[in-house]
């Protein structure tokens, strides 16, 4: 196995890390770009390496869909065909499948469903979700769990939670990687005795990694918090932990806090294409009237490519012009602004600061500094 | 004046040469990627440097448009708006109020017209475009012409042409510049008395560099030929000379052999959009479902950033994925392309090979090599 994880530092329950995989290092806490179909929204490898990425992830179901996980094993995996040189981690499809299949129906087998892209009956079960992340050779692989819809009965979330967590104990059993990683997903939804219920089924598998799956779909952010808060500090310290399609910064800052080493959202790269962009104060909307003409960077103390060269008039204008330059120079920085973000967490827990950096933080952030 | 051209050599009538400008040198013969509202689309000035673009086009008709020629005035004009440091010439706007403007009126004074995007009334006068073009700092600005259409009488393009005569001579005397050029635009349809007859007035007004424009109007491509053959090598050889929105691959090299120096088009940007890539040996459209598994590059003689990276099956995947990472990638390659080409006349004229080189070139050349 050439997946490790070591603590440098700890500061209450932040860690400060570090993941060795078969194609190099994270540094922990760390956020990773979504590039759902094999690409990273607007950007290039070459731009991602350029910001700072140490990791991204991408998506098995839709990489399922097109261009289908065998065109890319023959073209010798997910890192040669995109292009990629540094970590990937896949999330294993059974978001999306809860998310965006068509007339999925889910049995102890696994999960069949039709492509709402091409109406193809497609199948997942832990078994077949093991093999595609193996055939795309991706340096951590996701169990296949069954995404608990919100609101939802106490039984209801017991029964879909036992149902993931046999399906993880099959995942381990049939990933079958000396070099790569294989994270199990805790289930339970909002409620907590079902979390520690989940957790502990997992540690029996022995996982290189621990993710808080089922979360950000309706509950509201006190419950998403609590959820969080109760069963992140529970989870095993020497491995780890990841809180999966989260989220903003401060939502970031708030569970690195309680001990939470990677995020994954499609936030930064989202909000770029409609114009949020995000600073140390806020988040500008560059479609504001304010910005049309503004000879400033969308922030003055932004070291980004788009920050070093470009006005927010300019912004302003390729947004209204809707030149495709304009989503990639603010995805460039809104993913400048994010990986930064994490090397100044990361900072603050080495220098045992980080709650007096969150507090600053929170007390600085503005919704709208333009309104 | 700042602006200087040189010839270092020339093979028959081709000519190999040297624009010294304010913003830094042009090698010519030239190709200039199109930036209609001051963005090459889909590629960041960065990329357009590495690629290796001397000069880039932009146009006067839609800045006017979007965001205003005083928006960019009051940020420092075009060069500091759109981050780029290297030469740049503009289109005065005669062609775009001639295919884009409504119910435009012509008269003696100059154009009016309403936007089609806003419904704005917008007016051009040899004067106020001179004045636009100024404000916007180019290095080479264009005079306001009127484009024939086609197909036309004798009497009426001659009357047209004789307009366009007038409001060159007009712009001659209302560009006040020190450092920037001023380019004449040839005019007269496909009669080559009257583009005789043009191309001698504009040189009574002594501009820096003369333009063949209102081809690619409609005109066959044999009657393009024909104008180009017959009025170029009478232009004045020791200025610039250039052969306005051409062309293909084959045109450019067709007409640098009548003694063109400098070419813009908005084709190898748009084409690679739309998934049609340029090889040596011809026209590769990654949508052929040939493309779906092939692991080699675009070009296996290419050596852009895209063909070193990529494999044809991920631009495949990305054009049916419709990600924006496709036509930058497809981007990249087709501008690298065209300037890599005008990099190889250049040599070819310097070794006096162009005609081997041209030969060769076309003998090669397949409109679509999968098929």
């Amino acid at each position: 196995m050439s997946f490790t994880f070591s603590i440098i530092s700890s500061d209450e329950n932040a860690r400060r890390g570090e993941i060795t995989t078969h194609h190099g290092k994270i540094q922990t806490p760390a956020f990773m770009p979504v590039g759902t179909y094999g690409a990273v929204k607007a950007i290039s490898p070459q731009v991602l390496e350029e910001i700072g990425a140490d990791v991204i992830l991408s998506n098995t179901y839709h990489l399922m869909e097109r261009p289908g996980i065998e065109t890319i094993k023959q073209l010798g995996g997910i890192h040669n065909f995109m292009g990629w040189t540094r970590p990937l981690l896949t999330d294993s499809g059974g978001y999306q499948v809860f998310s965006l299949a068509k007339k999925r129906k889910i049995s102890e087998k696994g999960v069949d469903f039709f492509s709402p892209l091409n109406g193809n009956q497609l199948h997942l079960s832990p078994e077949t979700c093991m093999q595609h992340q193996m055939d795309l050779g991706v340096d951590i692989a996701m169990v296949l769990d069954e995404c608990t819809p919100y609101p939802v009965e106490h039984q209801i979330a017991k029964d879909s939670m036992e149902l993931s967590m046999r399906w993880a104990s099959r995942c381990r059993d049939s990933f079958l990687s000396e070099k790569n990683a294989l994270f199990g997903i805790i289930q339970g939804g909002v409620y907590q005795d079902l979390r520690e219920e989940s957790l502990s089924c997992l540690i029996k598998s022995e996982f290189e990694g621990y993710a808080i799956g089922g979360l950000s779909v309706g509950e509201t952010k006190e419950e998403m918090n609590a959820v969080v808060a109760y069963i992140s500090p529970k989870m095993p310290q020497e491995k780890p932990r990841y809180l999966m399609g989260v989220g903003t910064p401060l939502d970031i800052i708030h569970s690195v806090q309680q001990g939470i080493d990677l995020f994954d959202c499609v936030l930064p790269t989202r909000n770029a294409r409609n114009g949020y962009l995000f600073t140390s104060k806020g988040v500008v909307k560059i479609r504001n009237s304010h910005n049309r003409i503004y000879e400033g960077p969308i922030d003055d103390a932004c070291l980004c490519y788009t920050c070093r060269n470009f006005s927010r008039s300019y912004l302003h204008h390729l947004d209204k012009t809707k030149e495709m330059l304009g989503s990639t120079l603010n995805s460039i920085h809104n993913l400048f602004f994010y990986i930064e973000l994490m090397s100044n967490i990361r900072l603050a827990i080495e220098e045992g600061k980080l709650k007096i950096f969150a507090e600053k933080f929170f007390k600085n952030w503005d919704n709208d500094i333009n309104s």
